[in-house]
């Protein structure tokens, strides 16, 4: 049994992490922290776990987490970065679902993040955590960055296209709409029922901190620079599920795109090119660590190419996927704890 | 393995069916049936099925059935009483999601269902499957009517006092409220997104069909007529859980409601009587098999006590507590396939 | 014109009125108050506000407010407590929206609010804002208590039966209803959406603020002691709206319970019995000053008479209503800019 | 005072007509029509307009339309076309809000609607009823083609644009979202709550009858041929509200496109340019006639510009911009009846 512990464990990647963890076979959660609720049960903040786990909160900087094999940390960013020398050196692997290690520049990321980075000399060794492009290197890592939310829906959305060179990499619009659970579990005047229900708006039109970490996994894919996005992300009233509407130029229109996706991820357990045509909602993801992709080639020579791509951002976008992840790092079943069909409605 | 047919699968019971059975280790799907989407990949109905399930459907007729261990009907009523007398003839078990076998009287039953009963030399070999009250009748029951969403939640709340004598059973209010799910799945005005989004209000005020399920089983586990109840259904806009708040006027006031309620569940699996004074929402039991409860005894002498009892309508109000009977009745663990914990947010 | 201020103004409360009260034609907006957002202008705000009033926030303690004939508060309790005896002695009559004047007692209030009431002396001057029931001392009021939301909404479905004695008061069950917006506009973990949207649950079921409130106007109502309520408020995930169903035992059965509300109501513009077994939904009246009533008299002997009302929680449970008494205050048409239909969906 | 009629009032967009038809000063709603609710009062099916509007409907065939100076269509596209010619010769001006008279060329609209058109010679004399683009011959109109609800909020996001020959009219991306509202009032398995409820889906993407609209708008505005717009529509779990998210390619980097955009609308009454870099969320114009636009110029070089649209469809995307054009017609104030500030939440 592989013990692990959950840093931060009181948001909605947090106790999403439990839950799956909760049901994973070969695993014991042995510690979860939670600076807030340090002290109360687990069960007393979320009482969906009641008979699942029989742990209290304890703090962040607990020693119990020195002797698990696997700490995951989902907390806001800028907080893994403080404790993961420590633990690495004392053996533990990592998977940080926060931002902390997922951009290799630490000038890029001091930007993005207006913080100071307390360890970027970790930022080389980590590895990003898209196992749909980086398996070999996540088997053998010891520090995971597992990717963004709108990141892993708009990357494997991309891939194909842009490994096989098929499509304008300067030229890429990314309409992205996201779920409530995306902005996180806090008091928040901007995030309440009313403030939010019954309306639909962009944000941060100006700039994202997705942005430089699609667009340093993009480059680097294709092995040179050059992918330029124009991205806007939405917010969704809804909880739980990510699309990401994707508008690409292709270079030569003879390419059939949805063969060559349908091929591409063939072999992947999690992702699922549906039929050409396609319109795949979030609902039929809800709940699981798959992303759904459907392909519509244009309907003349002169429209975009319109990708559209669905994930759970709980799930493929956050807790899920550090679990894909663990299940690689331990040389277990990839999809272990990750099998059961969509909660619809 | 046991082989299992769904009679009636494109409905939100259904489905929901479809996805707990999928992940059932014990049996196989072999037939589901659905005259309206006959012939169609159950997948391309519900894309959240894919890769769990790879069966076409059949119509209602198909004798695809009779080879089948179990047949599940989660049809509207008055269709599962047309096909499960010959079902039984061959030797099939039937685990009725509808009504067509909750009542014991004929009359009463087409009475509140407006149709001739076809089979009613059935109605008393029935047993009504709820295993908190009749788990050693399940054990052994060839065909079981699985009880109404409200009436789980509604009974559940109900049987620890009236099996104990301590309430006033003459005078019972039940207010309950629950998602859009249990409206069914069907193209209907009034179940609109925007006819009930934002909106909230009480239906069947003067007389719904749970009624009668409901005063046959409290009648039943008191050994005496005399329980009346006033019932009136809420319509939240949402799409999974039932509420029910149930105000009863106590005989002895000395006695803890709350303690003797911790007592009676203490062996159920699935029922979860929470702290004295808890407030449980829909959502901690959403996807789960669980009723959770609780007890406000009330803050004076003259006021009533308040009993709130939470269910997901289409598991432990439809399909978890049929497949909660399907395993009684083939000597599984009663739990098996129904442990999960439940998806929040 | 009547010149107005309005102290709170950045609550869901405080913007329904400025909405309310800009489409007035009788009065001018002098001056909005808001400790948190001193300074901007109200349109930065509230978006929704462009081009209707060209204001910025000032202070509570603005000496702008002196010179207003009328001023609202929209404050939390136990604020406007703290501004009212100054404005009153300067000849501004006072429309208070929060809950610091509506219960007679100071022993009772400080009971349910924990904090020193500063001027209990103004406590028996000031008039419970309720027009159906004091119309005639609210036109010559300076001080008004304006009703909680639920109160609203309850003591109109309950006064014809009170006033009338048709109704055991010993034994009433209400069970309430309400829309996000009720729980006012600030950072909360609790009604963020993620936590509050797909669930529905009961809360402060051992106490509720509206309790002494509702129990003191029909005590008054009826001119004597008697009334005992018990009262569960539930949160539904939508924004606006409250349904109050409420349980009455008759004391004659054969008394026509519909038709004498319709009489007693007959000449409010505000109160509209429905047809006799309706179900009124919250979005019939939501953005109106209306309170929807409706009786099922019960299908049996046995059976509690379920009267249902519903009003917008914002509207008739609070800035409404407010501006109904303004309206009586000043000598102005009641229903003078509240007179728009419904919006719907 | 005109006496108007509305032919098809029980859709979402025949409700919101009467609605602020009935608030409207200078005017009598004579008749309203319904085959399908035919002889029932309008107060049963829309209890929000009791009090408001004493009517019955009557068969869209109804004589009584003739004496109306004024009727709108409010009815499913192919329908108005068998009404209109005979109501035009007896004199009645004709507002359709519906698409049988948007589109000039019969064969495009054929394709797109796939019926014939039964008066194919009213196409050109019908005048396109966006008031920011055609407001002096909409004055004198005797047949006004109402703007479809994408096509407003887009149409107007891109006119000043296009008209000062400011960006690539090749390559215009638009993505588009909606709420239910859109999709119309009728028994629809697609819209029901539970399948659209908490899920986000695009739709139509290869092809949406408001695409030959835009272009023929967009077009006939800039005085040439070669509008090319990608349009991708996506469905909000929410009622009212569009927002249009829109990615052009500017031919001058140097000009100032939010100063531009200000200048162009600055007559306007329901068009408002908010700040620079602003979100406007669909809330903010919810039940008012006003488009609120927004412009992001792009964070680089490379980047696309970003102008963000909303506006309430039902109001200025239908009834609210249709009665804008019946003030036009009748010589009234054009705003009259529809200065109401937003509701909110």
């Amino acid at each position: 049994m592989i013990s692990v512990g959950v840093v931060g464990a009181t948001g909605y990647t947090g106790v999403e992490l439990l839950r799956l963890l909760s049901a994973h076979k070969s695993l014991d959660i042995k510690v979860a922290t939670s600076n807030s609720e340090n002290g109360k049960a687990i069960t007393e903040v979320f009482p969906s776990l009641r008979s699942h786990i029989d742990l209290e909160f304890v703090e962040h900087d607990s020693d119990q987490l020195d002797s698990c094999d696997l700490v995951f940390f989902a907390t806001p960013h800028a907080t893994a970065m403080h404790y993961v020398p420590k633990l690495l050196a004392q053996g533990c692997k990592i998977i940080d679902l926060s931002a902390d290690f997922r951009i290799k520049s630490p000038e890029i990321w001091e930007h993005w993040y207006q913080e100071k980075h307390s360890c970027p000399e970790l930022l080389e060794t980590a590895v990003y955590g898209l196992p749909e492009l980086n398996r070999e290197q996540i088997r053998t890592a010891n520090l995971i960055a597992n990717p963004g939310c709108y990141p892993t829906a708009i990357t494997l959305a991309l891939l194909p296209a842009i490994k096989n060179g098929l499509i304008d990499i300067g030229d890429i619009i990314v309409d992205a709409k996201s779920g409530l659970s995306g902005a996180g579990r806090k008091a928040a005047l901007a995030t309440q029922f009313s403030e939010v229900s019954e309306s639909f708006k962009a944000y941060s039109v100006s700039g994202h901190r997705h942005l430089p970490e699609m667009t340093q996994t993009l480059n680097h894919a294709q092995q040179e620079e050059g992918v330029n996005l124009t991205f806007v992300p939405h917010l969704v009233p809804m909880n739980r599920g990510i699309l990401a509407t994707v508008y690409v130029k292709p270079i030569d229109r003879t390419v059939e795109m949805h063969k060559l996706y349908t091929e591409f991820y063939s072999k992947e357990k999690f992702v699922d090119v549906m039929p050409e045509g396609s319109h795949p909602d979030t609902a039929s993801v809800r709940s699981t660590n798959l992303c759904r992709i459907a392909i519509h080639s244009g309907a003349s020579e002169s429209r975009s190419i319109v990708i559209l791509s669905v994930i759970d951002n709980l799930v493929k976008g956050a807790a899920g996927q550090a679990i894909q992840n663990m299940n690689l790092m331990f040389g277990l079943e990839e999809d272990m704890g990750l099998v059961s069909p969509g909660l619809i409605p």
